[in-house]
């Protein structure tokens, strides 16, 4: 069934509106009409059956039928901060990775980054990310659309480690340990033996939340020896992906779907 | 240090020559000079330091220093059968799992193939597949170039079956099984428990070989259920790989690093 991520304040207790693409894309090419049903998506995790009440010209509207159980969002929310790699690389591994179930994008600048970092450009490219998240979102049938965030520096990605329960940095070194053993290892700490009671307390909210790995990936010309030690000093594991080199834009979906794989998420 | 994929036919018992694209590359871009060591591969598995002896204006000569010890091939060998794909999908599933680690690949037609197939326009492609394939193995430092096929049938297809020890056909279905449970169930029966003890016999030469998986990815619009039948008829596993929906050109790569994961390849 056609699904749509809406905006939460389109949705009201019993109804929602759909507009702009959307109501394009559900009156001009889905030819849809009134009586059929969809599924309407607040982005956020709440998914409801609607059934179609008015189509106007360029809103829809819809009468909530009932409420469906959230069934395929990971256990776990892995967010992935990707050094800002060249060309078009990023967009690959926002669509690839929201399909494989990444919770959080966080592209950052390290010293080897390639790209110019122009502020105002990146606007425009930003909106391109979250676009192309919320697609692939919608074409994996997630109830979540994940967060892009705008460009951080090195120095800011190392205090977000703070909010996470592993921090993973994908770096191949001789003393470096692999990504199979360090999740083995941070297995029951971070909730990973016993999935269903592995609600944390957030610090921030004081609520229950799932536990978080960020997975940090270097650009084109790696993590420099330095930015490793300081990343291993917050706590990071430096951890390897195998033998072969991957290129940046690899590195994060494959890693993605071994974490998840760990976790009965790609077929458990 | 920079690595070339040469014909076989180019090693001698302790020389090399460089030709074409990679002299033009060696001498040209590398701007290499005399006594400059570099690494060919011969693609099969054989990989050798050499010291470059004559540089010519369209051929290298280099003597063999010594043979390298093959530590980035995997200890099971994946074959990715993929539905052709529209546009240049199968590039993307080429070089990915190429630098992931597969080593071979089996475009083939089904159903449900979208793409309209021409054997002459087709033959283009192949090229272009292959090349893709030896860039991609270079750039992840491997020391075999998997194969590309030139596309089948689902028929053939079936066939193959018989030449592997594990085959999974990527599909949902609610009596399917799952990945990690498939993996894990067939693991000691495909020598996964006991993996340097894994070497079977060759049905063909009577030598040696690595256990041997197919990972058979449907279509844009999926495996129809007659085909499904058809390959659980012989012997195919029906997996799932979890509750959100892949795009074609994910699920191979996505699947290939999880089963390279079990086995201890995406870092043991």
């Amino acid at each position: 069934m056609q699904r749509y991520f809406i905006p939460t304040e389109q949705f009201s207790p019993h109804t929602v509106v759909i507009s702009g693409d959307d109501a394009h894309h559900l009156t001009r090419v889905m030819r849809a009409e009134l009586g059929e049903k969809v599924i309407c998506c607040d982005g956020k995790g709440r998914s409801v059956l609607v059934c179609l009440t008015v189509i106007g010209k360029t809103e829809v509207e819809a009468d909530i039928v009932e409420d469906l159980p959230i069934t395929s969002e990971p256990v776990v929310d892995v967010w992935i901060a990707q050094s800002l790699p060249k060309g078009d690389k990023l967009e690959t591994v926002v669509q690839k990775c929201t399909e494989v179930g990444a919770h959080r994008f966080i592209p950052f600048l390290s010293e080897r980054t390639i790209v110019q970092y122009d502020a105002k450009k990146e606007e425009k490219r930003l909106i391109r990310w979250q676009k192309i998240a919320k697609e692939a979102a919608e074409q994996a049938h997630r109830s979540v659309v994940p967060e892009v965030d705008a460009p951080i520096s090195w120095k800011e990605l190392l205090k977000l480690t703070a909010d996470v329960d592993l921090a993973i940095l994908c770096y191949e070194k001789e003393s470096g340990q692999h990504l199979r053993s360090v999740m083995l290892r941070e297995a029951k700490r971070i909730g990973l033996a016993n999935l269903h009671a592995a609600s944390l307390v957030d610090a921030a909210g004081g609520g229950q939340r799932k536990p978080r790995i960020l997975l940090i990936v270097g650009p084109e010309g790696g993590i420099s020896e330095k930015e490793a030690e300081q990343a291993e000093a917050v706590g990071c594991k430096a951890t390897g992906l195998g033998p072969r080199i991957l290129r940046t834009e690899t590195a994060a979906m494959t890693a993605l779907a071994c974490i998840l794989y760990e976790y009965g998420e790609m077929g458990g």
